[in-house]
């Protein structure tokens, strides 16, 4: 197995020409870094994603985790990854420099995980949960508790996790029941099970590092009666590692995403499970969003990286495999052509590198927000908090739903041999299923974009996302190829704005029940025309490449960003007709039919 | 693992209430059946499907197809469910009784296969592929190859299949080489490979009869070349079954749809392999049309199955999962609620139902055009067989690519324990993949439709189509609680018309090229249309029984077909509207651009 899963190239044109990344380095917290590091940066990525995660892409789907002796054994490369991941800096590339971090930019770190996680998505998550728990710790925990696990997860010796779900609650989180009992000890004598919780336990770590969500006893029902502990598998006692009574009761059997372990976990079986409280009591679930975003947009980004694989298998297989002829040339005699020249393929490609070009731009879009923050006053921070907020679902989503479509239309392309094992592709469109599923469900996502994103502080992250879309407008002015795409964007933003309007009204007057009932509707079509924004912001910077007499050899490249976002204003945008005609349409019929409709 | 996998319910009140079936018994050709012989038919059905079918289901996918010593291995029980086949007159069930067949009605047919392959897919296409073999025999082939080959074939010995694909042709027959060279003894010599045969080869049978599509020597090249011929494994010698020179050479390993082998195979290694030619040389493609037709709805049938079978697990898990409250209710004490009450479940699950049940009933639509052929005098069968043509391709792809949709919801139903193998929907979403490729692509079945079927004989099998649409409007007429879907219906209609004409017109003037470029787009939008069409006879026939005083225990049952209708008119047929705006708008970019511009 040989052959491309991702476009450096155009990374790069995200990175540089698209978004003005080098211009962050201006900023204090940034100013080690400048074009020629993110470079480096970059190729080192690439260099790991080539030599070790994608040799291993198959292997580790061929021979997933399974559960020995109350221990989950995986791929033996995984600790090597582990550690490479904590030697190379990747665990703390965004962290100060204070806690041994490079300070990377988020949009950096972005790109280089996009790199890695389209090599083998499975090989990326061991490490990507120990960032996202080593910063959540960083953040909240105590300096005890920082000095006893930091050191060991940022160097990729200790495994991090989030152990949120549970079997009875699912995505109800209000509904968790894991309990935590005080004791005059500074710990808390934790009970429960958690469900469903990524590598939480393995043999290419020495050690799991679980931050859980549980409920304090005697705490308030509901979500604000839930605090976040630390929970480790071996405790530090003094120079000590001591069992702390975790244990695996069930490795899943997954369709795809076989490279990483799924677990289910028991916490305290014999009384013995001691948990440090993160922060104050009864707030664990603000805290825990940190890293719940986090891991949202990671979603996101895991799901374009696997959409970019199976683009480029399929790309690579349509540039060789012939079949056919054109429709115009009738004699049987002629030889075949390769499948890309026929406008069906084409309009496959064209849909695969619509949804990962585009969704490779939005991520990199909420990751410099993020960024942005860093590098302005303290009065400032809320609109790009707020942009990020908002944006976050759609982040999610997008990527997650259209990449199952995304890596079937990799599948067609391949015909029959798409659907075996011979070639790559069937097992991107397994891996690729989860994402619409963990950090929170689509039918989640909608409930929160449009139930409280959309809302909060009477509209006004909606409304700065608005100026954001005039202002790539305003940056399209003068150019005439691109003048079509900005018609049809502004109708789309004035639809968007009517459409929030009426349901926003709505709300009041026909309840939460009607006004919610469709929210996955109303977040399909923000992740569409966030989608087309970014598309907009490409055509943009590549007719201005283009007029300013861009490279021969890249000229090809630009006029590639051209025609797919020709494509995707042509057959994705307006989609988000039939999406207002169902939302306007006043029917409430998933909310008044009876559930016994459903028997026979 | 035990469950519900179709509504038996649903297949009566499709056989029974929308379409007449009944009525067919009056036609001398069925006058031995009546409604009481029909249930029987179909419980007999239903108890293969549970006895035999559905125990096997998962570990026909755990165990799959390999190769050993030349011959492919399959699960034990798949000699078993061959025999059943045969003794229970399965495979003959649609032949005449001189053939000792049982005349039964292709509707009949399409329900007890809907029955068998929601149970488990795999194993009803071993004896589905011998019973279109055999009747491709029957109507083409010598009486002395209807001897020697039909009886086993008809009692479950031997298997048949159709071996259309060659690895340097797929999808392009016209490219395909295997040669039969003339002899003197009335056989041909064969050469050549044919790739993804299903059950090509297995231990289940005890000889496998294949109908082969090749090309005489010195025939003319492409499609006018190509003649039909009968290969056996064995072939028969007086009371001798010889080898027959033909090998397998691969086994593939696939992503689903593992219980049945899709085979490699190589004919005349030996210079020893003998072809009989069936019906006329270079005609073969025309016969070999009769066996892809039936596959062709066996596909959609398939795909409906399995579908099916993924909505009732989802279906059963969404009533008794319990998870979150009402929106309304916000004091987390109260107990949870089963999430068959939330609003965005019920969207998920009437998706799945309007799919499952639209799509059935479009296949006994088809299966009804064809039996009522044989009730007509002959000068009527051209409407017949016209309207079973235009639909063809709608009744293929629509459930082929919904049912990658559909079965996707249900995952999304169970959450994580959907994407776990311990579920059976997991399983479900990769046997439906194959769907959209085998028995011709969904391009193929868009060029099909578009650049064939609308246009033949001057556009009149779509003026029929309009015509049966218009006649079900008609039964529609005073129901009151129809009357919004019957304005809708009309218009998409009328839209359809529309849309048919001038893409029609442009074919002269800008290219078949331009014209079938978005031809699967087109395909797209019939398919929507003809599935609101069965959901408006379905609404009609509901609507009159519930005003006929229903019996209490049906009210929901009609109550559900009601509601499902009004999901899909609300949620789904507005979809063409975007459909049409894409296929109007004039841009052939998929025609224009260059391929180059895929580079980077």
């Amino acid at each position: 197995m040989a052959g491309k899963f991702i476009s450096m190239r155009n990374l790069k044109f995200l990175l540089y020409e698209v978004f003005d990344t080098v211009a962050l380095t201006k900023a204090p917290y940034y100013q080690q870094h400048n074009q020629k590091s993110f470079d480096l940066v970059l190729d080192a990525a690439n260099k790991i994603a080539q030599k070790k995660f994608y040799p291993l892409f198959e292997e580790m789907d061929r021979k997933p985790p399974y559960l020995e002796n109350g221990q989950v054994k995986v791929h033996p490369a995984v600790r090597d990854i582990m550690i490479e991941a904590g030697d190379g800096g990747w665990i703390g590339a965004a962290f100060p420099e204070a806690w041994g971090g490079e300070q990377l930019p988020h949009i950096l770190h972005c790109a280089c995980h996009l790199i890695t996680s389209a090599a083998n998505y499975s090989a990326g998550v061991y490490s990507e949960l120990t960032s996202g728990a080593a910063r959540l710790i960083h953040s909240f925990a105590s300096d005890d508790l920082k000095q006893k696990y930091l050191p060991n997860m940022m160097a990729g010796k200790w495994q991090g996790t989030m152990a949120l779900t549970e079997p009875q609650a699912g995505s109800s989180l209000s509904d968790i029941t894991t309990s935590a009992y005080p004791t005059d000890q500074g710990y808390y004598r934790l009970k429960g099970t958690k469900v469903f919780i990524s590598a939480g336990d393995h043999d290419g770590a020495d050690n799991v590092v679980h931050m859980l969500l549980g409920r304090i006893e005697g705490a308030p029902a509901g979500v604000k009666g839930i605090s976040l502990f630390l929970v480790p598998k071996l405790r530090v006692e003094g120079a000590q590692l001591v069992p702390n009574d975790v244990n695996v009761s069930q490795v899943f059997h997954k369709m795809g995403y076989r490279g990483a372990p799924i677990t289910e976990l028991s916490f305290g079986d014999k009384d013995a499970c001691r948990a440090y409280l993160v922060g104050e009591p009864n707030r664990g679930l603000g805290y825990m969003f940190q890293m719940m975003n986090g891991a949202r947009i990671g979603v996101g980004l895991g799901a374009t990286a696997i959409a970019s694989a199976a683009y480029y298998a399929s790309l690579d297989y349509c540039k060789t495999r012939p079949q056919g002829r054109k429709l115009g040339q009738k004699d049987p005699k002629t030889p075949q052509v390769a499948i890309i020249e026929h406008a069906d393929i084409r309009r496959m490609l064209l849909f695969q590198r619509a949804v990962v070009e585009g969704s490779e731009s939005l991520l990199m879009q909420c990751a410099l927000y993020e960024d942005t923050m860093y590098c302005r006053p303290r009065e400032e921070h809320e609109k790009y908090e707020l942009l990020l907020d908002l944006l976050t679902p759609m982040a999610k989503t997008y990527p997650s739903e259209m990449a199952i479509l995304s890596t079937s239309q990799a599948i067609q392309c391949l015909g029959g041999y798409g659907y075996c094992e011979d070639f790559p592709v069937e097992q991107h469109f397994r891996d690729c299923r989860i994402h619409p599923i963990h950090e929170g469900t689509t039918g989640i996502q909608g409930m929160d974009l449009l139930g409280r994103k959309v809302v909060m502080k009477d509209g006004k992250a909606f409304m700065l996302f608005l100026e954001e879309a005039h202002a790539t407008l305003a940056q399209a002015q003068g150019l005439a190829s691109v003048e079509p795409l900005c018609r049809q964007f502004e109708a789309a933003l004035k639809s968007l704005a009517q459409l929030t309007a009426q349901l926003a009204g709505s709300a009041a007057t026909r309840g939460a029940e009607v006004y919610l009932a469709d929210a996955t509707l109303y977040l399909e079509m923000f992740g569409i025309i966030a989608i087309a924004w970014q598309w907009l912001k490409q055509a943009v910077t590549s007719q201005k490449a283009l007029d300013g007499k861009a490279k021969a050899a890249d000229q090809n490249f630009y006029q590639g960003k051209l025609v797919t976002a020709n494509y995707f204003f042509a057959y994705e945008l307006p989609k988000i007709g039939y999406l207002v005609q169902r939302l306007t349409d006043g029917n409430p019929l998933t909310v008044t039919m009876e559930s016994s409709f459903f028997n026979d």
